[in-house]
């Protein structure tokens, strides 16, 4: 059985670079009740700062459109009726747009190439001028509606992908630093202050952030921040109407892709731009039935704990199910990113940010399975992990863990998800998997969709706790530990013998 | 083991007579945003139709007021701000009051004995005609405000507790009937078709259940119920100026205590008199722990089963904490008879209310530890319990029932509240027993007052259904069984197993 | 000045048949957390019983879908994830969907016709036999989920005025026919209590309505009820990219076409048939300028008076801005239908609604102008207004009426709507028509969207109270009068002139 | 006809001083849902810093206890259950308590003397020893609770008004500073940084503050800022059971009477010490008709205006009737201090304070009866009111006042509470003043409770804005002027006229 002896003698400041920014079905999704309904939830228990989606431009929230004039040609006309419900929900509920910049209004484009069920067109302008005139009228909206001090606070990345082919026609380099170059200086030159980055891309070509670095320098275009997308699971083995399966690679597999691009990063001409993932996620399928397991959570458990140490912020991809990409969701489990499902039952990735989100802000020790944190009340906080990755039963660990105590009595709390507790997703198979659950079942989902919580109290401590925790396969736990300020003898002749039974 | 067979061929009704009326702390109490938010939450999710509490005449309410006219002569004046605050709080959450007439206005009473610490007079009135105008113009103004209608669904009990000294002077039955004869002479005058009854007593002379019917037939006075209280706790063998400790009779004793005087009901001259035991509990004192424990949910198992049988309704004393007859209370378990506990904390007792509230109409079988029902929707519901009176650990039960079911597959839903689940007064002793705890003291102990679930699907079932379940010491849980119907052919292709270590 | 005697001796009833039924933009906007907060104060102030709208088988909604079977061949999806949300949310409401069947799902339509920006298809089905399956897949899934007893309380009507080109291919009548007979009987297979109905048409060719009942006749096609447009507008004459101006039709108009179409159906097979108006308003066109004003409100009160009359139901469209058929709405006040303005402002036609839910059931007179009714409490309440078609200021028309009255002392409580008062309109016009309002502009345009209250005691009266009302220009007032119980001599010494200033 | 020229060259700070502090009733009422009510919907308006009131150590909140030990000596327990959950809330609302330490819990009092109906003890304690350590325990609970960082933002102010016999026995200085002195020295050994002030006194002693401070410096007692009240009202000159009549001072009295309170302290051993006035209304009694009438709101209009260059705070007495001074209120209208009545009612000077809350922190000119300011965003404020003190009815008076301006057209929203408008205490005379107003009454009365609105354009300026606005007698408008950036020419073809009727 392994050992961990923590002490408090470490100092490390944890920063929560998790909470950074989430991310979210296309913004045109914003508009509907159940979306907001599940951002209100996470931004209550959450609170992350940042939300990044797809579709600014696209013809659902219909920003582009054009009219004719008494002359009969064409003038352009710009619409902010639904961007600006979107942004205002935002804003009230305590979370800023990181506006990702596409994809082409129809109007626009240079072609018919679209992507996902709900058709965002992946090409180019069909002309630059146009396109520009379309930015700078969108920040200056944005600046003329929330003012300068916020708009100056969202970072502006171009493009999503662009070295996809499904995402950007012909995954066209040339033609997205161009998209890049007119772009960014169209929006400095609306406000130099205002942030704007690239290239956005996804695993894969990580030449792209090199070239681009390169570009940017060699053709004095603005750079704030570099971004790219992470995703750990390799190509599909099977595809079904429902369903797409795949395999994961090891999660330090993405954290050693984080520090190899980061260090591209710090050989270029711009060695210390922020780095955001502003993607990342075990599947990138939303029709991958890992995102609705408690594997997912154990899985993500490490990077939530170490890619911080990497990079300026990592984005999960998305907060909800709230989302078309595939078509509306054929059944409440359906694979999807979402931390919440629909009918806001919450999964259990959803839960290892809860848990993580109780982390304080010192850092006492990490290992592969295991971070523990102090707060300044004197708490000590651990998140603790049994990632398995092989079929099979059984397959629990158990770790013994000493924590430095100053109180001679404490209150333990521990939460726990695993493959019985706080988790929809089993008891919905166990209930026949129905698609269109009805009010009872949807009920019965929302209450099982809870960690399991556990207490006890440890008395007799000499500046040391044993703990000794059990974690079954795929097991998440949350133990927090509290120092007792004991009451009970100010009740005097308090007796529990004379309750009856006890 | 024990084996239990359950057929559904019995059509036998259950109604949830336990939901007809619920206790509260004295009516001024209902002012207070704490009490309001714990009855909205009962109401929501138990509705409960009627509500009954002591002190409508109370000075706190202020109704009975005097004043000097010009002549220097004094008038009644009737303030009913705050009772139609109250009532109007009532109305909109669904619950009517079950109304107490008592105590006495301080101007109007003939003595100063009081009772509790919120002084509650308990003399009768120093002017009978004074008293009688008092009644009338409040339930005049019930009419006047609420209508005739609604105001004839209230019934109208005369005083509590008459038969012992504390709560009317010298527990003088001759001036108790004489109170009874004026006032619910007094009511029906202004409206005959108000109901009214007493005597409310306490257990302990039940010849005043007699007498009283005998007076009234013998007087010609209106009586349209009985009422009469149910303690099952013998004196105190401890008294600490926290807690409050006693013997607790078997719980049969109670229903043996209801059969006898519905007896006596029978043999009077009003035999037929509907029957309402407006107050129970285990203890009748507001700081026994008892109340606080799982062993009272287990212990009021087979009262709420078939109490039922025997009487019309019968109330629990009380929904809440939000009470004051021992004071403010000086911990958040202080052994108050509520439901809920201060800062909204779900206790036991509340589970088991929760529980049989999911019970179906259509009753299958009961015994002194379990009762099982049926719904139109076909699926069947079992409350079972293990009530242990004797001191020990273990002492666990496991019975065996077999269930009837139309369906092969099976979904099970279990709720449990033990000593380890939904049980937060074992946390709060945890953690020391703090008296005033703190904002994050009061989010564990609301996270961890819900019933543990746990869900299980059975398969190739031949119309019956055998369940075993083991019960911890003084475990209550409720079983629901509902028929599969399974969609999970309509998924080509699914297959689990190519989900990463599933 | 007219004069206008108003006794009490009439009995009428005046049942509120404008609240039967209201109408909506498409189906698929239900989803939207600004469709559902309009919905929600729609419902709380003005309670309707049933919502009707387009596109239940539109494919945002995406109920038919179709999937790849193994060997290739395709089969039918049907995906029920949001119209399950959408119809949960109308019930939680409290508002049940009178069911339109349409438009077609793109894999199932024959023909590529559309309409409306959000392109929905108005072809025949390619396939009538995977239509019925549709149907019924449909019917039999609302029937699983909300029951029988609740969805045989739902009206069903097919298509929507087939007697437009634009709204179904050619206006072919034959194949209408054809689709309402298969539809229809379809829906009768799985339940025979389920309503169906039809023709749904605009006015304009009411020789459908005879067709269509004699049609069913002699085919012995399931008819329950009959259903027709009411529009009071003429073909527009200008047009401008964000407004369309029409003039209109006296309102007795849409009356007089009323009953000539109800007498054709006394003259048909089916004489008794119910007849529901499933749409009204003044203008068609979604972006007529007139739905935003006060004539609006003023031209249809008579309509609202007296179209109860002669049909069973008439339908306002519709209750919200909240509208995608010409796009999404360039600017607040865009001419929608709605009488809820996007960012929940109120419109005039609004407050008539609101006005005529005062109104009591029994009717005491009524003529072209105003409409006065009596409830039990013995308070009178009358809705008047000064309908105005000519252009120019000034107009205003001064009534005198006499009201019967029990006390001699009454308290009048007038709400006003008119150019000056409950105006949004009017005042976004002084701010410059802002397209993308700001959040202060929006603050002042929900303050602003309320009517004038004024307040008057009227003491002295014998048996009679005479009002005098001015009336502006397309003034809408409801003037509610109640007999006053006054309680002034209950405060000994009262003396206002005590009171400085007073 | 008065004209005012107003230019934008002045840059004084204009700080919201009557928004640092509100009075409340008894602390114990705020566990009350009303009161909590009220609460909410003022700080989501206005949004207080502070809030005081009397009652801390009263015996409803039961704060000291005592408790016989085993040996049969009694002891102190201290009970925090309900202050507690009242600090909890103020904070919840974003509110901070202005502790007052008073009045005598019963078994700590020297004698019987109390006041109020709820009969606050008045006496100096029968042991300072047991006062100090009841003291020390209160804030140490707070800080243990709360936090040092936030305790210390708390001023704590001791005992109130003890130079009135009913408000301290005797109204004995010498004892007032004794327990000044132990107080204010027992807080500052539990944290130094805790602020600590009085003499909290009426008007009418100002030597009280000359010898407080004298006796401060020569005894070294801390003392962080000196209190004061002021009510601007003369002797009653009739009182009836109901109400209490009185003549008003001019309100320029009280400005004077704080100059001179100002100059004391000026020429105190501690001349910098901030000055709050912890109490001020016209009357200073809780049944004068005053506090209902537009009269208060104009009155006080100038005080808003002018107080804040002399004192620190300023605190109105007080936000609510939830109020019990008095006893029970026995009328929505009873003449209570509250700005917003029973029922959520909210007076004329809820008005006033709202009016003054929307000023900018630029002052541009100011006089006798307006105030105007100027904020960031270009906009002008202004409120100006019209104080009638003579009776009778006309004395409307019209004023003139020219603003700068920069755009040529400008929005001007005005907002008006006089006889006629925001009156409810008017409409609630016309019902027949209603004592416990019916449902329909209460809404009529809420729904009156508002400003009238009314809006205008005005084009064409140059540079100025010249406004002519008549008040009638005792009116109060908040007028604000926005500049117009007009898009009616961004709606091609736009011609209202071919609206029906426009």
């Amino acid at each position: 059985m392994k050992t961990v002896v923590v002490n408090d003698r470490s100092f490390a400041y944890f920063p929560k670079k998790w909470k950074y920014c989430i991310g979210t079905g296309r913004l045109g999704l914003a508009l509907q009740k159940e979306y907001v309904d599940h951002l209100a939830r996470l931004q209550k228990e959450l609170n992350f700062q940042y939300i990044r989606g797809h579709g600014l431009l696209h013809d659902d929230i219909g920003i582009y459109r054009e009219r004719k004039r008494a002359d009969g040609t064409v003038e352009p006309f710009y619409n902010f009726t639904y961007i600006d419900r979107i942004f205002d929900t935002f804003l009230e509920l305590n979370i800023r747009p990181f506006v990702e910049i596409g994809f082409m209004p129809k109007l626009l484009a240079s072609g018919e190439q679209t992507i996902f069920d709900w058709q965002g067109n992946v090409t180019p302008p069909k002309d630059y001028d146009q396109w520009k005139q379309l930015i700078q009228a969108v920040i200056s909206h944005f600046i003329d509606r929330y003012g300068v001090e916020e708009v100056t606070k969202w970072p502006f990345e171009i493009w999503n992908e662009p070295n996809l082919i499904n995402f950007w026609q012909h995954a066209d380099k040339k033609e997205y630093f161009k998209l890049y170059k007119i772009t960014a200086r169209a929006i400095k030159e609306v406000h130099p202050y205002i942030q704007v980055g690239g290239p956005a891309i996804c695993g894969g070509s990580d030449e792209w952030i090199t070239d681009f670095l390169q570009f940017c320098h060699k053709e004095e275009v603005p750079v704030d921040f570099v971004s790219r997308h992470a995703y750990t699971s390799a190509k599909p083995h099977k595809v079904t109407p429902d369903y797409y399966y795949q395999e994961l690679y090891e999660n330090t597999h993405m954290l050693d892709e984080l520090k190899s691009v980061k260090e591209l990063i710090q050989q270029s001409p711009f060695p210390n731009l922020p780095f955001h993932i502003t993607e990342y996620n075990t599947s990138y399928s939303p029709i991958n039935p890992v995102h609705d397991t408690v594997l997912n959570a154990a899985y993500l458990a490490r990077i939530l704990s170490e890619a911080g140490d990497i990079v300026d912020s990592f984005s999960y991809w998305t907060f909800s199910d709230v989302f078309e990409e595939a078509g509306v969701p054929t059944a409440p489990f359906h694979g999807g990113f979402g931390l919440i499902a629909l009918h806001g039952i919450a999964k259990p990735t959803y839960h290892l940010f809860s848990f993580f989100n109780q982390l304080g802000e010192q850092l006492l020790y990490r290992d592969s399975q295991m971070v523990v944190t102090k707060k300044q009340d004197g708490s000590i906080q651990l998140v603790v992990w049994n990632l398995i990755m092989e079929k099979g039963e059984g397959l629990e660990q158990t770790v013994q863990i000493e924590l430095p105590t100053q109180s001679d009595a404490v209150f333990i709390k521990r939460k726990t998800i695993d493959e019985t507790n706080g988790n929809p997703w089993r008891v919905w198979k166990e209930m026949g998997r129905p698609r269109f659950p009805k009010k009872n079942e949807i009920d019965t989902l929302q209450e099982v969709a809870q960690p399991l919580i556990r207490t006890e109290r440890r008395d007799g401590l000499s500046r040391t706790l044993k703990l000794e925790l059990t974690l079954s396969k795929n097991e998440v736990s949350l133990v927090e530990v509290f120092p007792i300020i004991d009451e009970t003898n100010t009740y005097p002749g308090l007796d529990d013998r004379l309750i009856p039974s006890y």
